[in-house]
């Protein structure tokens, strides 16, 4: 790390968005099958650990748990298992330098964790379509009333919109009246799904929080195979952002790659919307570099965040940190080696990207 | 600027595509406000100084006012102030080293000056939209004829579409007949706006400059957040460039970011295609490099320009220039380091993108 | 190529997509049209010399003919009529290095020789559409038969589809029934037109080959001005590659430029899903590196293609091939120098995508 600037290797971070992490020790496969968003690995590939963040995983991961940089991958499972995951979560997660934890518990599978167990302060974020799902079961009527209940009887500090994964981001901006919704809740029972999937209650959900002044997580972008990616690209909200424009609540754009760009766009445009970079960030590995570059060319840097979107693995809360830590010194190295700011310039844009932004939209503190 | 290449630094440039420069004086707000696509500065975010361009007026244009480089934002207000807005325009202007200036005047609020009243030559760009607007109020019987007129009594160099802005670049490439054209105008009328949004009136005007064998300039991409940028693709404009190939006469496809590639695509598939990197160019700052290098990627050298697409702020004139001569510079010595042309194909590929493509597609001498 | 990475620039080939090539001499127009995805040199342009992939020419192809790089393009042209096109071939064939070809004969002129005529091994790829119109001229009653027919009796070691061209990415995922593929054919005949542009029949072809286990390329992305590219980006075939995922036979998707992010990251979460960047390798000339290397951001290393896509000129298999060594030893060589792998992680990488994925994919061996 000695090559990083200082102010982005010893900042403090606040995650915004992430989840859980699983208490469980793992083999290979299970390993592998978290590591990126394919569901498992096929034959007709190789290990997923030929991949950027599989490798950066045997290059960085491994010293934290006192193996030799570029171990092999069954070594490194092995030594993970000896370790045991109680042991294995709390070096990765104190590593991470991640003061704050903001944490999405839409899914959380038996023997998953809190993140700020081991350090720090976690936060929670309600996930809409899950607590939709946990109240459309009493039925249809009163179905908009025992949402408000639910999300008032909730001590978050944001809402968190899958809207992606189930009905698109092309939402349409018109808040949807009781009957509207009630009408739907009645569909979605009528259909046995118990998936909250359906365009009228997702953009009821959003207006929800909004009224509630909590700001709004979209997950936005890469995903894994259930989503369409091509009905996530984050113009596709453009009508709804500008509905809630006046209302001043923070809409958060999570994720966005390869989006990213249309993210920064919207984020310089609109005075209540930010983007992050997460999930991509450790994803591409080494790469994160020039993606971070991408994602900071328009964006305001009063208006990007620091995320892992972490799930699982606390591997991804460490790699998540440790490359967009190296990325964000990157692109303020070339920045200052360019004459293009200053050390104090580049400082106050660690700060504000690193933490300080977050704690102002979500009024952490 | 001693590491730029010599033909990049010291390049005459057209700037093909600009608006007129604000002869007012500003205070820090009204700054702020002129200087990204968004239309002020939000309580969420923090300064727009805190950007790529906010960062870039702070190191580049501070010394042309005799400030030090990365002055404080409130220092840099001031001193404008204190020069009065006739000094700093004639300065930026004039350090532009822009030689001709193709003005899109269909926005020129009272105060407003042509760029070229400090240097250089003007050349008149109709915007078709406004034409349009100024012409119907006469009535929808004999509309087309008259917009015929108008145009022919322009004395212009080329038109502007911003069916961008008003419907989309989804337009159907079906020359529309006088039959069709009058009744669209009729339902404007009826319908008590005063802007021209309708879809067939924008492919007739982008028609009857193609008749009249006038350049037609699209914007595409990047702008402020009346655009709805997912339909303003480049691509979209597919099936209206394989109606008009045949007919010989340039379309040119403005800003494009973050959809640049698309433009590359299509200025190289199609003979009468352009494309240029304006207003991007000065947003993202000391990135240009990264974004004209992917604009340059399959873009024949003989069909990309320079651009400022500035408006209000003569920084931005200085910026656009000043960061398209970096950004060229620093693409063109990529390309000697690998010897992958030679110096004088470096200076033939900086005279045709920075002035001989536009002088050539607009016949300006 | 004596900066290089010894894996890369030594590394034997396997090209898994490619054309025929032309075994006529060309004069300069000739060359010239098919060096791009232009279909000429139109009067508002300048030669197509100017131009990454024309100045890659002068530069890397000129001294495989003897000649000095940077040479003209007259005196290029010149050179290579006086050889004539049988040595021409051979000589850029041969110093290709390319082991296997898997060759498109879709589109094959008079005048057109198989690429491995001169050096390598030779697999065919069977152009549904193509075979489809081979087919259809006997009528439309028993016309799903017949293709069954065609496809056993052809020894094809893959199929491709070119629905990008025909009716778009945006297929429905659903296996049509034989007599909708009857009607289909029907109304084709009543057409009039040769062509096989029918969204039915499209997907009927891409379920046949599935079906005999045939490996199926996707021509996606950049094309020719026939092409709607906005109708070909990859993510559109998300439901289709959903209903062929249980199937286990590779869909490889080609080309991919722009849309190459969107290629990986279907590759990572499809477990039958392939990419690569063929065309769009040489044609961005000396860039190359930076668009593979974000083609590799996401994609698995198990995942990914070398292919040249080349058509007609035998420069395009050469510049392809040379171009892909050196972008894949960039973005090899930047991550050893970040430490993210070893250099046997790193040999390991160019064997599986140089022809190692290509020969599990195809079975090939």
């Amino acid at each position: 790390m000695d090559s990083l600037l200082p102010c982005a290797a010893g900042a403090r971070l606040v995650d915004h968005h992430c989840h859980g992490v699983l208490a469980a020790d793992l083999d290979r496969a299970g390993f592998e099958e978290r590591l990126t968003e394919a569901a498992e690995v096929g034959p007709l590939g190789t290990t997923l650990f030929d991949s950027s963040i599989g490798l950066a995983v045997l290059r960085w991961c491994a010293p934290v748990l006192d193996l030799p940089p570029h171990c092999a991958p069954d070594e490194y499972v092995r030594r993970r298992r000896s370790l045991g995951a109680a042991e294995v979560n709390r070096a990765f997660l104190v590593a991470s330098g991640i003061d704050d934890f903001l944490v999405d518990a839409g899914i959380w599978p038996d023997g998953f964790a809190d993140p700020a167990s081991w350090t720090g302060r976690s936060f929670d974020v309600v996930r809409l379509e899950a607590l939709a799902e946990d109240v459309v079961v009493a039925g249809a009527r009163g179905f908009p009333d025992r949402v408000r209940a639910a999300l008032a009887a909730r001590d978050a500090v944001a809402a968190k919109s899958i809207a992606a994964y189930r009905v698109g981001l092309d939402l349409d901006p018109a808040r949807p009246s009781d009957g509207e919704v009630e009408a739907a809740a009645r569909r979605w029972l009528g259909s046995g799904s118990s998936r909250c999937a359906d365009e009228v209650l997702s953009r009821f959900l959003v207006w929800e929080a909004v009224d509630r002044g909590l700001p709004v997580q979209f997950h936005v972008g890469y995903g894994d195979s259930d989503v369409d990616l091509h009905r996530c690209d984050p113009l596709l909200l453009t009508p709804l952002l500008r509905a809630t424009r006046s209302r001043g609540v923070p809409i958060l754009l999570l994720h966005n790659y390869p989006f990213h760009r249309h993210a920064g766009y919207l984020a310089q445009v609109f005075p209540h919307v930010f983007a992050d970079l997460g999930l991509a960030t450790h994803a591409v590995g080494h790469q994160a570099s020039r993606v971070l570059a991408e994602a900071l060319e328009v964006v305001p840097f009063g208006k990007f965040l620091f995320s892992t979107d972490a799930f699982a693995l606390a591997e991804l809360y460490y790699l998540g940190a440790l490359l967009f830590r190296r990325a964000l010194s990157d692109f303020l190295v070339d920045g200052l080696r360019r004459g293009a700011f200053t050390e104090s310039d580049a400082e106050r844009v660690c700060h504000l990207v690193g933490g300080g932004n977050a704690r102002r939209a979500y009024r952490l503190d």
